[in-house]
C-alpha cells in the first residue's frame, strides 16, 4: 500500500485502525529546537474528539496522545517524533453485523476486493478515526509555524450556507458554538437542522472554509507541487471530502480576466485577492483561503438494502454512535492538514536560491 | 525546487521554459513491452497545440515530439523514456516589456521573490507551455492503460454551462467543434462568446469535465494517496486551475445520506454513482467523473495598471498571442494528467496482497 | 531531518531514542494476507537482545515488541503495521557524565553542531538501540519472503578471520555459539579474544558475512537503485559499519576479466559466482553474498582525553554496559536489513513489464 | 522500473541507451542564482570521454552536452535543468553478434529475464555510457558547492597499489598521466600493465580513491540516510563497482577501539581521522575519504563460451572498442557522484533546526 505518508520534508506517517489497539504516527523532519506545548496539542485533539457536544457522535474516546521520542527537555530534537493514541472504547461487538455485508458508500467492498479481506470493526483503517493522528501532527506543525494563523470554520450545512466572505466574519466566534460557524445566527439554524437530521436517522453534508494568514512569500514548488495542488491533495485525503477550491474557485470560472486579475499595490500586495494568496503555485503573501466539500456521512441509523459477500441482497440496520454531520469535527482536521502542508513547504522553500 | 516530478512508480519529470531551447521530460517506470503508437502520441500533442482553431492563441508552434530513449523496435524497454520538444517560435522580443514589470495574477512577482530573478520570456517555467510534456507522457500512459477510456470535454465557459450530465451527452461529439463541447448547440454559443471576449481583449474562465471508464476495482492507496486526492493534485497542478470536485462534488453537500448513498447491485456495481467511482479512496469499478475549474487567463490584450520591480506604478499593455479562454486546449491536458494518475495507481496496486 | 524511512514500496519508518519512553516503527506497504508468526518475530529480536551471552553488553532489556495495527485475525491487512518496544531499562543517570563532554568517535559532537543540542542519554537517536525496530521489520519482511533464506554470520573478529568461503561452511552452526561464527574452532578463538579485549576495557572490530539464497531472477532497479547499491546503503546505515562489498568485492580488483567472468550453464545459472548473484544491478538467481565491516565500538571502559562543549580538554571515564565487539549482535541486524531490501525489490519488480 | 533518479532535493533523473539517439538528464532542485561555467562542465565530460588516451577505449564520441532549460543569462533559475548528449557514434552493427547470446558477467541475461527483451546494442541502458549524464550533473553540483574540493584518483590497478595514504600524495599530479594516479612512478607501472592486459585481450580491475575537503559540519541525515550510506549507494550504483569503504574501512576491523577512536582537538577537529570525516552518519568537518572497488570489465577481446537465448552453448568472440581497465575513466564519475551526494545533503541540512 505505502500511501500512509504525507509530506516530503516535514513528513507524517500514520498507522492505526478504528478498533485496533491504538493509532499513532511518526513525524519525521521536524526541525530541532521547537519548545512544544503538549497541552496545546492535546487541546487540538480535544477539538476533534467524539462526544464533545450534542450534535456529534456520542462515543466516549478520551484520545490521549502519548509521545515516545523526538523530545528532550521540552524541545524537539530533530529526530523522529513517535506518538500513540491508545484505543479505549473498542466495542467491536457493535460491528459484527457488518462483517458479512457491505455498507453502501463505505469502503467495505473495495477493501475486500483490493486486499482480499478487511478488518471490519468500525471501518478499520478507512474510519475517520485515523484523522486523530493527523490532528496531533498538525498541532506540532502549527507550533513550528508559530507566525502563521490557521482558522477553519463551517460555512455550510446542507443548503444552509453563509453569504458572507471570511473578511466579513468574526472568525474568533468559531469556537463559541457546537457547529463551529462564526455567524451565530446561522450557527443556531445549522445546529437545529443537524439535530433534526439526526432524529431522522439521516445525515447531511457541509462545507469547511479555511483561512491561512501571515504566509511568507515564496512557498510552493512548481510545477507539480504547486502550493494549492498539494493543499488540494491534503484536503481531498480527509474522509468524506468530495471537492476543493481556493481563491475564486468554481465561481471564478464565470468572471472575466479584467475583473479577476488582482492588481498590485506598491508593496507587492494586491488590491483584490481572487488568487487566494497563491500565484503560479507559489504564495504571494496574501491570505490563503479555500473551501472543502464534505458529503453526508454514509452511516445512517436506518434500515437499508445492500449485498453480502456472496452478492445476495440483504436488509441491514445502521447502528452505533455516528455523526449526523461531519463538518463540526472536521474543522480541526482541515486546519491540521493545512498546517502540515505549510510546514512542509516552509522547509522545501529553504534551498530555492543561493545566499 | 524539486517539484517537477509526478507519480511514484509511473513517474514523469519535466523540464523546459516557454522560450528556452525546448522542453521535455523523462518517463521512468513505464513497463516494458508496450508497442507505442508514436503517431497517436503526436496526435494528442496536436490537440493541445496553439493555432489549431480560431478561438485559441494563434502562435505557430509545431510541437513535434522526439523520443531519445526507452524504445527499441517499436516497444518500450522498461528503461526511462526521454523526449524533447524543441521550441521553434521563440519571439523573445515580444516579452521585453514584461522584464521589468509584474503582470497581475501571473507568477512574475512570486518567481522574482522566490528565486531572486526569473526567465521573463513568455512566463518562463510558469507558462502553460510546460504542459506539452505532460500531454506526451499522458499519451504514453493511455497506451499502457489501453483498456481504460479517458474522455474530457468542456462543460462550461463563463456562465454558459451544460445542464446535462455526461451520461446524457454523446461524448463522441467532443472533438467535432473548436470548443470541445459535446452539446453542439451550447458549443456554438460558447464559441461565439469566446470570440466576443477576444474582441474585447478580455478572457473568460471555464470548466473541463472528465470521465474515466473501464476502471478496474482496487486502484488508490489510502490514506493520504486516495485516488481522488492524487487526481485532485494532478488537476490542480495544471495552470489556471482553481477547483476540483469528483462525483457529487460541492452539490453533494446539500444532499442527505439517505439519497446520496449508492446502493449495491448484486454484482457489486452501484445503482447510483454519487461516489464518482471511488469509495474510501479506492476505485470501485464504476465510472470516475470529475470537474476542473479554470480561471480566466491573466493575460489581457488591454492596458492595465501594475508595478515595476521597484514598486512604482506603471501602465502596461498586454501583447502577444494568447488564449481568450483556456478550456478548449485544456481538454487533452486534463486527460493526460488523468492517465498519468491511473497509470501510477495501476502499478501501485500490484503489491496489495500476496498471491 | 526526514532520513528515518527505508524502502520505497515496502517501507519502514522508525522512531526512538536509547533512553526515551520507547522505540518503534511503521511498516507501510506490506502486502495483505500474510499470516504472521509473532513468536518468530520476537525470536529475531531476542537474537539481537543485550545480555544474551557473556560476550555482549550485560544490559537487561526485555525488548518485547507490541503490535498496534495492520493485523487482523493473525494476518496482515495491507494497512500500516505500527509497533512499539517500550524502554524499560532507562538508567539515565549512567549518562550524566557525557552531557557536557563529547565522546571520541561517537556522534555527540556532530549532533550538537547539527541540531543545536542533543538527547545525550545513551547516545539518544545515534545509539544502536535504534536497530531493534529494524529487526522487527526485517522479521516481517522475512515472512513475506518465505521462499528466500537469509543467513548472516561472523567471519572475522579483529585479525581472526575465516579462510573459508560460505560454500565450505556449515552455516547451520552459526547460532550454536555466542560469537555466531559457523566455524566452531575459530568461534572459540574469537570468543576468547573478545573476552580478553573486554578485560582490557577495550573493543575490537569485525566482519559480518551474509548469504541470501533462493533469490528470484529480476530484482533490482537500474541505474541508481541497483540491487547491490541499495543493499550497500542498507548495510552502511547500520551503526559502526565502515565498508561493504559483494561478490568478489575488493579482491576482485586484482583479477583478470578472463578469470572473473562467470560463464553460463545451459539453464542460465553460472559456473562461478564472482558476480555475487547480481549482474547490472539485477539478481540473476545465484546466491547473493556480501561482507560488512564493523569498526571497534567507540565506547571504552577506560579513561580517555576529550573536550567539553566549550572546547576545554577534559579527562573522562567510560562507564556503562557496552559490547566489546559488536558483530555477534549485528548478525540479526544485517539479516533484517537484507530482508527489507529484498522485500522492497520484490514489490518493485512487479511492474517491470506488461503481462 | 523507476530507479533512474538520484537524490531527494538536488535530484538527477537520467535517460539514454548506449546506441539510442542520445542520453541526458534533468537536474531538479538546483538552487537559483548559480553562475554556471559551461566550459567547466564540458571539461568534466571530456575527462570521462572515450578516446582520450592510449589506455582507454578508442571509440570516438565527442560527448557534447547541450542544455535546454533552467538557465537564463548564464545563471541557474531554480527550474529544472534539462540536458542532452546526442549519440554520434552508433555503430550498431558492431553488436548484432550479441543480439542472440548472453555475454558472461554482463547484464544481457537479467535484462531479458526481467523485461522480456532488451536493446542489445552496446549493452543498451546497462552500458557505462549512461554515466556521462552523471558527470554533467556532478559538474553542476560541484559549481553549487564551490567551497568543497573533490579529488578522486586511481590508487590500485590489479595488484599494483599505492602504499601511501592521500595525505602523503600530491593529488595535483592526478591529471598529469593517463592512469590518473598521483604517484608518477606507480602510474607508469600501471600504464604498462594496462597496455599488456589490453594486448592479451583481457581486462583488469582497480580501485578509485576519493577525498572531499572543506566539508561543512552537519551534513548527513540519520538513521537510514547517513552520509556514508548514501555515498556508498552512489558509488555502488556506478557500473562495475563491487565494494565501498570509507575512513578506516575494512582495515579498521582489526583495530582496537583505543587506537581507532579519533581524539578531539580543542576546536572540535580530530587528531586522527579513522572516522573518515563522518560520525554517526554526519560530517564532522574533517576530510571525507573513501575507496571504490571496480571489477575487471566483462568485455574481453577473446573468444569465450556462453549460451544463446535458447540455452544452447555457443562460442562467441568479443569485439568492439572497450576499456581494458575502467578506473582511469571512472575517476571523474566517482567525483561526480560524490558531488551529487554532497549537494543533496547540503540542501537537506538546511531545515535541521529552527533559527
Amino acid at each position: 500500500m505505502a500511501g500512509n505518508t504525507f509530506g516530503t520534508l516535514f513528513k507524517l506517517t500514520t498507522f492505526g485502525e478504528s478498533h485496533g489497539k491504538g493509532l499513532g504516527g511518526i513525524i519525521d523532519g521536524c526541525p530541532a529546537g521547537i519548545t512544544l506545548d503538549l497541552e496545546a496539542i492535546q487541546a487540538e485533539l480535544d477539538r476533534r474528539r467524539p462526544g464533545q457536544s450534542a450534535i456529534v457522535t456520542q462515543r466516549k474516546e478520551p484520545d490521549q496522545v502519548e509521545f515516545f521520542s523526538g523530545l528532550f527537555e521540552g524541545k524537539t530534537t530533530g529526530t523522529p517524533i513517535g506518538f500513540v493514541i491508545v484505543n479505549t472504547n473498542q466495542k467491536s461487538g457493535d460491528y459484527s453485523h457488518i462483517a458479512e455485508t457491505y455498507r453502501p458508500s463505505h469502503a467495505d467492498y473495495v477493501y475486500d476486493r483490493k486486499y482480499g479481506f478487511r478488518d471490519y470493526r468500525g471501518g478499520g483503517r478507512s474510519s475517520a478515526r485515523e484523522t486523530a493522528a493527523r490532528v496531533v501532527a498538525g498541532a506540532v506543525a502549527k507550533q513550528f509555524l508559530s507566525g502563521m494563523e490557521f482558522q477553519a470554520y463551517v460555512s455550510q450545512v446542507g443548503e444552509l450556507g453563509l453569504d458572507k466572505d471570511y473578511r466579513d466574519l468574526d472568525l474568533g466566534l468559531t469556537e463559541t458554538n457546537a457547529v463551529r460557524c462564526p455567524d451565530l445566527e446561522k450557527a443556531a439554524e445549522m445546529e437545529s437542522y443537524i439535530k433534526q437530521i439526526r432524529k431522522e436517522g439521516d445525515t447531511i453534508g457541509g462545507v469547511v472554509s479555511c483561512v491561512i494568514k501571515n504566509v511568507p512569500i515564496g512557498l510552493g514548488e512548481p510545477v507539480f507541487d504547486k502550493l494549492h495542488a498539494v493543499l488540494g491533495q491534503a484536503m481531498l485525503s480527509i474522509n468524506a471530502v468530495k471537492g476543493f477550491e481556493y481563491g475564486s474557485g468554481f465561481e471564478g470560472v464565470a468572471m472575466k480576466g479584467s475583473t479577476h486579475n488582482d492588481l498590485y499595490n506598491s508593496d507587492g500586495s494586491t488590491v483584490t485577492n481572487f488568487s487566494g494568496g497563491i500565484q503560479g503555485g507559489i504564495s504571494n503573501g496574501m491570505d490563503i483561503y479555500f473551501k472543502v466539500a464534505f458529503k453526508p456521512v454514509a452511516t445512517l441509523i436506518q434500515s437499508y438494502e445492500t449485498i453480502d459477500k456472496q452478492g445476495n441482497k440483504v436488509i441491514a440496520m445502521g447502528r452505533g454512535r455516528h455523526d449526523p454531520c461531519v463538518v463540526p469535527r472536521a474543522v480541526p482536521i482541515v486546519e491540521a492538514m493545512a498546517a502540515l502542508v505549510m510546514a512542509d513547504f516552509s522547509l522545501r522553500a529553504k534551498g530555492a536560491r543561493i545566499e
